[in-house]
């Protein structure tokens, strides 16, 4: 995007011009508004979001919330997941799913009252979905988009940061929990999540005019720990196997195939798509999201599209993201390959722009399977 | 957009290469897909379109077809429009409201059978909308979303390229008609529509796959005519009258508002918005979009979002789109107005990133108010 592309239809994040001070050089759309990224290399900004700390707006995770007397119900209906036992103070990982049961989307789903969630949306409109749904679903809810725009702060000092700046409660909170914050008036919820897999944070600011004064409040406190602005990173994302909405997942996607059975909880009632992935689980899934490590010269840039897969000449599947791990010194990447190829050690073939290369089928995620790093505790 | 930030996340249209090759050099984000623009200066491309042709790579209006037994009556619940007297083979404008009356999208509906229509859309995703609409309205209809991908030909000499290219039976097109057509085995449709005022049509390639082919196929049909590569025109669309979703309108605006009362039947059975849009109607609009001339001067750029409009200190709405017309030699826009200011005359102020500058208040479209230029006749 270069600065005469801006206009009123991408929005900018309540922090867009802390970004561009902090060295913001490339700016995404996501859910109608501007990402920004490029403040160093995505390896720099690697090792800073494993050894230190990053700073990242991610105000483009479009808030939607549910409210109303039978927003429980309504919401239980959205998405596969039981959400029935979800406190007020809890978060939680979904997915919602359509009529077929495909992926809509992968949300942080936030009890903010009884009566109350937010979804903190991956790149797809769920406002429109859930407002559709609501036109003839007879529940008594009301769907509204909260002037509220997170920053992540991710890394191993996330928590110090955080707590030198709004107290050490949040050194109680647990993993997935939410709670809320204030700091010169500025009202936030702080939940303990992200995109990192490391120990991490997100900042919701209420209320848009703000932004840039939290943003520098953020900055001054993580000054002594080294805090460095950045984005979302894809190289420690695909290593903890976070798959990313929009390339790694689409509609067509079923939550079985992409290993999120534990995201789905048969035995209630209904929900939308229920029906439809019985019958998939009932006949078997046909295609598997695996890890993959690739052979070869080190990936320099970001896989523009989807790679094939292939068992010799046959096409078995699709790379849907590649990137270089510099701490695993290979590269590695996500693939939805036909079922019979699923299997750890299983040899195949991937066309890359530069060329064909030996590609082999692994376990996910890379790194830390029981998400011990960012579930750990954060007092001593 | 740089070329490193290409990701599988944002497609590309089916003629990327072409409008590279072309010399498209930027791309903005639009229903998921990149939209190219810049091949020349908006004011070229402006009077290129008005005095000749341009082709226009509009690929990003994502398509989502409702098809089945009762696509009619579920279309028509989609819509305050009425749709019942929508022949196959006609295309309509129409705006979708939510439960409302807020404006989801307006995008370009075509009966393309009986039992199935295609609906072109604006920058919003209207299949997770109808998709979501179809979970508990209990119609007997399938949503998709086929990979057709129009291209536009707009201008006084479009007719002439699109007849040498598929025939003269497009000159017997009436405007907002549609037909089939082939070119060299690809297979299209062609309506006569599109988004500059002038005598234009869209080519929705039928398949991702050739639209290269296409995309040459027309530009070589063009030469004799001096078609030019080019993108929606900016200037064009606002002296036309044309308002754009995600900048001129947003889902907290009304029909009744925007001046769009000719695409509401109140007397329609029922429809998503209906009891809101009544009640609006009943007590009154209370702001109005409008047109205005902007004293000082010429504008080198787009507003990059939009500009407060003041009465005296008290502000009383916002211009949504400001541009000079080197054909009006003035600075025009689109503003909405708080009901008290919106006859024509009206001086007020505006404060732009130069300063404040004198608005009075026109109407719309700015030219051509009866559409006589793309209505018009295509045999002479």
């Amino acid at each position: 995007m270069k600065a005469h592309g801006l206009n009123p239809r991408i929005r900018k994040s309540p922090y867009f011009k802390s970004t561009l001070k902090y060295g913001a050089t490339e700016f995404h759309p996501y859910n109608g508004m501007w990402m920004p990224v490029g403040y160093d290399t995505p390896i720099n900004e690697y090792w800073n979001t494993i050894q230190r700390a990053g700073l990242w707006d991610v105000g483009v995770q479009r808030c939607v919330q549910i409210s109303g007397p039978e927003a429980e119900k309504f919401m239980s209906m959205l998405t596969p997941r039981n959400i029935s036992n979800i406190k007020v103070g809890q978060c939680r990982y979904i997915v919602m799913t359509n009529q077929e049961g495909g992926v809509l989307n992968d949300p942080v789903m936030m009890r903010m009252a009884e009566d109350k969630f937010w979804l903190s949306t991956a790149d797809s409109d769920m406002y429109l979905w859930t407002k559709g749904v609501a036109c003839y679903s007879g529940h008594d809810v009301d769907i509204d988009t909260p002037a509220v725009y997170p920053l992540q702060i991710q890394g191993p000092r996330s928590h110090l940061i955080v707590a030198s700046l709004f107290g050490d409660e949040v050194l109680d909170l647990k993993y997935y929990d939410w709670m809320k914050a204030e700091i010169n008036g500025i009202n936030v919820i702080i939940s303990r999540t992200g995109y990192s897999s490391e120990v991490g944070f997100e900042i919701y600011i209420l209320g848009y005019e703000r932004g840039d004064e939290l943003y520098e409040a953020i900055m001054r406190a993580g000054k002594p720990f080294e805090l460095a602005p950045g984005s979302p990173n894809r190289i420690r994302r695909i290593e903890g196997g976070v798959l990313d909405y929009g390339s790694d997942i689409l509609v067509d996607n079923n939550p079985l195939e992409l290993g999120m059975d534990r995201l789905i909880d048969f035995d209630k009632a209904d929900f939308i798509g229920k029906a439809a992935l019985e019958k998939i689980r009932d006949e078997g899934i046909r295609r598997k999201m695996v890890g993959v490590f690739m052979d070869g010269e080190i990936f320099q840039k970001n896989n523009e599209h989807r790679w094939t897969v292939f068992d010799h000449s046959k096409k078995v599947g699709e790379v849907t993201s590649a990137v270089y791990s510099p701490r695993l010194e290979r590269n590695i990447g996500f693939a939805l390959l036909d079922i019979a190829h699923d299997k750890i050690g299983t040899k195949l073939v991937v066309e890359t722009p530069e060329g064909r290369r030996n590609l082999s089928v692994t376990s996910l995620p890379f790194i830390d399977p029981e998400k011990k790093i960012p579930r750990q505790s954060l007092r001593n």
